[in-house]
């Protein structure tokens, strides 16, 4: 649901390439639908590091004049998506520290549910932070540590618990490394010389690359000496890629994991429609843009036309004044426009890529009631949630989720449709196949220990 | 095509409407795919007219306290596409004037070709300028007539040639005219007590409002006394819509001329591929946004699968920074992405809406082609542009035009694509049925006398 | 008085001077005191006009880049004080006109009284105007006479009346004209090759140039080929000099009508330690930073030492927050500060250039009490203002100035101050000479006809 | 000599003050000629502590929003200058550390000159650093100590070398403390219900308070509790307030150790006239706007008249453009203008501060030349700097000095005057009495051991 769900972010990384931070500044480009809210690069070039970073969109944040000061072949970068307002420049990426023993910088995508124990302990033996993120409890982790940064990163990644992918470079080493759980996703792809890194593969298509590797769980990949060396810093590894990726997060021409987004999506579109034969419907659209592969999916299946339903305003930035409930009342909203040509007198069947809170579904399917729909019919292309995530995604608390506090008559009736339908767990399992996926928002099954956490569950 | 085409401008205007600075916020909000260079409002309020206006989308140029301050239910507002960077406030609409006699305030959408002749009179009459603009030189042409303002708009409409779609407002009264061709679309909707006045229906639709009537050509509508007058301005009517309207500029779920726009594009589509019945294919994929529409109703009509096999980078704004062609030449490129899933040894057929220069087509279809396509068959849902557009386009000179300089198996060679066929006249004059089209752009044949821009024509 | 008074403008020019924009930013900058609400500078190339202007100090508005992108080697500019906020980029100057005649721009220190009916006049014969300022009526007024330059701004300035200093350019010729009383200074210098024109000598001495001529009352000098001409425009000449030009706007080290700023304010400050025989005191200070001279005047006359006893807060600028009442109610205060060592236990002379409402003279004896004076006596270096300004000085109406409202007991209780005395309009005359004072706001003969303006001499 | 010297901060804090957010802001106001770069603000309130800071001066970085949101009646706030440009935001201040064991933060003024040793220790010991300050290193040092707040400063205090007035906020305690030499000063004073601290006393009196409280060197005065209890912390205190911070620094109006700025400058250009009995000259001035106060001092003691013969430009920002070179050699010159009248056929003594490079004194000999001076005699009221600082104070390098260069007759000739002389250590001590002065820049020895940086000396 196009305004309901976030993620935290997205990373990239350099390793030996000409103009490093340029390069950094389009695979982040690439990467923004990750994160809106903030975005940084950091460049090594002799063993200092020079971070640059600020709030809003990557085109807003860096000049020309930025990048070029950025001099180095060895950078991480980072988009970033946040919950709160305030000023807390502290917490964007990358995080770096500096010092007489050298600097090193770090960039992370996902969520570190044992968090607060490193903190304590952390601060116990003497480390001060500077701002709430986890991820600098994980430079402060890492720079604890004694040997090699290799050996330094091992250990470290070995006291994370939760979602994790991350950059770390130093002197002339970048090291890349995963959760156990590989659940965020992390590639790495040849460029000319050297390497680079990304958090989805559509940063790599954009530079004319085609062909990528991906970190596997629980490996880190070592950059240095010119080549790329991985091992697996540890033997406990549970492969579960969070299924939201797929969904919702990733870019329709993204492939991770083997799988194009697109194409697996497609798919759940054609499984929602095979368990649907009986459904009399004249059109088939999309909630845009996230769910208009499924759509797709789901007309072919169907044998329905696919059509272009709901026009969406692409000039909505967060300066958008949002209008007020007298102006709501008056009619007045903004972002989604139906196409009446395409429903006014039809039965149609909307497909969506979840429903979080519902709101936003029940306002949905009014527009399409507004513009003449006989019936709507929704079609959502991701199992009902459930439940809360701790791996990065912003799903807020279990009180908000319909899929928690309802049935599913209950939420169809709440969202004013004819009729609804999820897709099943099993049925979004196999459109994945071979990756094996986190579902614990559909099932509250997590694949982390989340005993210190309770509280936060109970919720 | 998606970055060849600009045209000048999108208006809005308010009547009797509460809070109309807000309505008129939103209402420029869903116009802005017409023009992102700039952006204003004028109030009218007790006979004094005040105006905000700003480089930038509306949502940058507006802050809500700058809608608080715009009190009272009149407005006139506008958004703007303009060629040139430089400092150039004096151009951005409205254009107002203060005075004793009164305020007034205007804005135009179009293209007056008989700017120069009118400045001329002008200045020999006395008059000063302070920009460049021809919508200026409306103002002065308005407030240089005798009587009420009704009469004044009706002389000075008389001697204006070109495209225009207008709002004039002073004291109390709105007056909405439209070219006797008709060339830029323009239309009107009751909005609770007030009226309000749109370039497109999608305005009229985000507030909730699905019945509206165009201003004829030659038609002016006089908004006084609670109610509007309309009237014609001149017997010398001849309609000719630009067809680029459809086609381009307006979006979607507009109506304009009781034609929704998805469906006329759709059509285009469909009278495409029934010329191409011996054509063998795979997939049909659209250049997004603006071919989606024409691509869809060429999949239906040659049964091919319709795909998602362009992704466009939603977060290219005004401040990015262009790669360098040393970064072109390793491949960086922005902003589109092939899904290679979908491309890859597939038999492509790509449609887009129109060729300028035809460099982002060959960019395109080579971006295709690294892709994986075995064949890229190029479809243009309009006809081959040959002659430059006076009338609002940005189509470039002649010589920039490649459709003017090669024949269609040359254009076909320079954008390496394996066939090129474009929409015909006559197929595009049918889908638009009962409009009357201005094809000047491809046929040459303009509606207005040229005689004394004859110079511009040879360029 | 330092926060009352307010004048309107500080004009400079450039004719064949290399880099005349830069020159004009430093020109401007040196003449800030007179403006610092807007700045802007306009150059003339090959006919062609560029103007740049914007809110704030000179040294906000522009960049390096902006000015290198002024070339030219004839440029007006202009600092600018306005009394209210609003979005009125309309009427900061240079106010400049572009057309196929020619363009044409103009600066303007002064405030025109007739303004209104040369603006109703203009209208009738069609002018609009999209400013509310007077300098946009000078320019139509211009552009609408006959013949060539000098002779349009020679039958302009004769239809003008009040106080101006106007610089006007065109092509390659700049001319500078005063109103028939000189109530505002303009003076020229040779600088190299060409000539610079400034409303304050202290803008020539920057530049290291000593020597300077004055624009005569009712004279033009037109600056072409190579030299300036001057001649007189009018026979109807009066030479009345603003008195507060040198009481209060003008900087200490200008020579304005050969006279030197800080000497004649010197010279105040001893005319009225002489009428003072009889105090006893043991401190002089003066309010910083227009009444130091005054000040330094009366202690060397009455033989007691003049000390710094009041400091100024240097970092106040636009964005200051200004105390909350509570605040204020608490002792909290700004921008001037008592130096006690300076003040305790003593007999405190105090020396202001003015008074206009009362309330910051109040504010700083009540202050001076604080820090332990024992007695204030307060001087002041100008007569008592008893009548608003219209040429140009922002006094406020009537109502407001407590010269107009109570006798001097009255007064020097308002202010709390044990002794109160101002100087004599004789005694302000006679240090003034040879120059004829404009003392209309001590005693309400004005040197123009007002009787069109009396509506606004009774409020 | 005004462009010449830097030092580093000034700080202010509030505990148990109503809206203490706003306090600071004008309490930092207050203190922005200590330092214009950025400024900061942190309140804390139950535990939790809002930090608020941003280049630039302390109007600009914030807003009356940004103060509302600092709600707390406990707060530190700082004023920066530093050296350098880049992109440094660590190193502004207030810095603070959040963690679940407490916020903290703290202001500094001064420079640790054991900074390097304690940062490699903190390194060694597991700490890691974001930022270049010494202040993080102040907080790292406090934080790594055991025992209660109060214990944890005061051992962090033993060890910290060099120059420092320092304020450290947590929970509902706020410690101030100063150098055991007392480079830097430190003094509180209770505003109604509470208590504020300041570097000046300019600061209180701003609020109104005309008493206050000197922090003594090797002291720390712990506000908790409702009131302030003050101990020594180390017993080898050895009293040398920098003598700078009379002569240069530290605003006119405020009292640093019981004695008037003002009045001891003021005494030093007494004392300076006493050697100079034999000196013919008409005509004293000062160097705005240091200087004034010891121009005042000799005129009175000479019995010559004290004039105002520099003007300086107030308008002068960070972004003003330098003239360039080739515009020097023109004669642009900006910030100081000799007022002529005075100047002119005069035998001139001209009081300055300071000298270090000793090109500014240079440059205004030779303006006041330009400007008639028949002779002009420097006269500095600080003895000859011939060592670097290593307390705060910007001094450059030794090879930068000229005092260190060049013998009193060279510099004589180097700057052009035609007689030179400063004030003896001895009357500098005299004049200061009974506060013990630093002179370590005049006379090269340093109250702490500088062993360690024995190869900054050599410099």
């Amino acid at each position: 649901m196009f305004d309901e769900l976030h993620e935290e972010c997205g990373v990239f990384g350099c390793y030996q390439c000409q103009d490093a931070a340029s390069l950094t500044y389009y695979g982040l480009h690439s990467l923004q639908h990750r994160g809106q809210e903030a975005s940084g690069i950091a460049v090594a070039s002799h063993g200092k590091i020079q971070v640059f970073k600020g709030k809003g969109l990557t085109v807003d944040v860096f000049s020309r004049e930025d990048l070029d000061q950025l001099e180095g072949d060895l950078s991480v970068g980072h988009v970033r998506y946040s919950t709160a307002g305030g000023q807390e420049y502290e917490n964007i990426q990358p995080i770096a520290a500096e010092g007489y023993q050298g600097d090193i910088a770090l960039v992370h995508n996902g969520q570190i549910v044992n968090d607060r124990e490193l903190r304590k302990e952390l601060e116990a033996a003497g480390a001060i932070f500077q701002g709430t993120s986890d991820s600098e409890v994980i430079l402060h982790l890492i720079e604890k540590q004694t040997g090699t940064l290799e050996e330094r990163v091992k250990k470290a990644a070995q006291r994370l618990e939760g979602a994790f992918s991350i950059l770390v470079m130093k002197d002339d080493t970048l090291i890349a490394f995963r959760d156990p759980h590989g659940l965020r996703p992390l590639s790495y792809a040849r460029n000319r010389q050297g390497w680079i890194i990304s958090s989805e593969s559509c940063a790599f298509e954009v530079m004319g690359i085609y062909r990528h590797t991906d970190v596997l769980p629980g490996q880190m990949v070592v950059f240095k000496d010119g080549l790329p060396r991985s091992s697996f810093y540890t033997p406990k590894r549970d492969h579960h890629l969070c299924a939201m990726e797929y969904i919702y997060f990733a870019r329709p021409d993204s492939v991770i994991e083997d799988k194009n987004v697109h194409a697996l999506c497609k798919e759940t579109g054609r499984l929602l429609a095979r368990q649907d034969k009986d459904l009399q419907a004249d059109v088939v659209i999309g909630c845009p843009d996230s769910s208009l592969s499924a759509a797709m999916g789901y007309a072919e299946e169907a044998d329905l036309p696919f059509q272009y339903g709901l026009v969406k305003n692409r000039f909505v930035t967060r300066t958008f004044i949002q209008p007020t409930q007298a102006m709501r009342d008056r009619g007045v909203r903004m972002k989604l426009s139906p196409v009446r040509e395409v429903i006014d007198g039809r039965r149609v069947v909307l497909i969506d890529d979840s429903i979080v809170r519902g709101t936003t579904s029940r306002r949905i399917v009014n527009l399409l009631r507004e513009a003449g729909a006989k019936e709507v019919h929704v079609r959502i292309a991701s199992p009902i949630i459930t439940s809360p995530c701790f791996y990065g995604v912003d799903t807020s608390t279990k009180k908000e989720l319909i899929g928690a506090q309802m049935t599913l008559e209950e939420m169809k009736d709440y969202i004013q449709a004819d009729t609804l339908y999820f897709l099943s767990p099993e049925d979004l399992q196999n459109a994945a196949e071979p990756s094996a996926l986190c579902m614990a928002c559909f099932t509250g099954e997590y694949c982390t220990d989340l005993f210190s956490h309770q509280e936060q569950l109970e919720n």
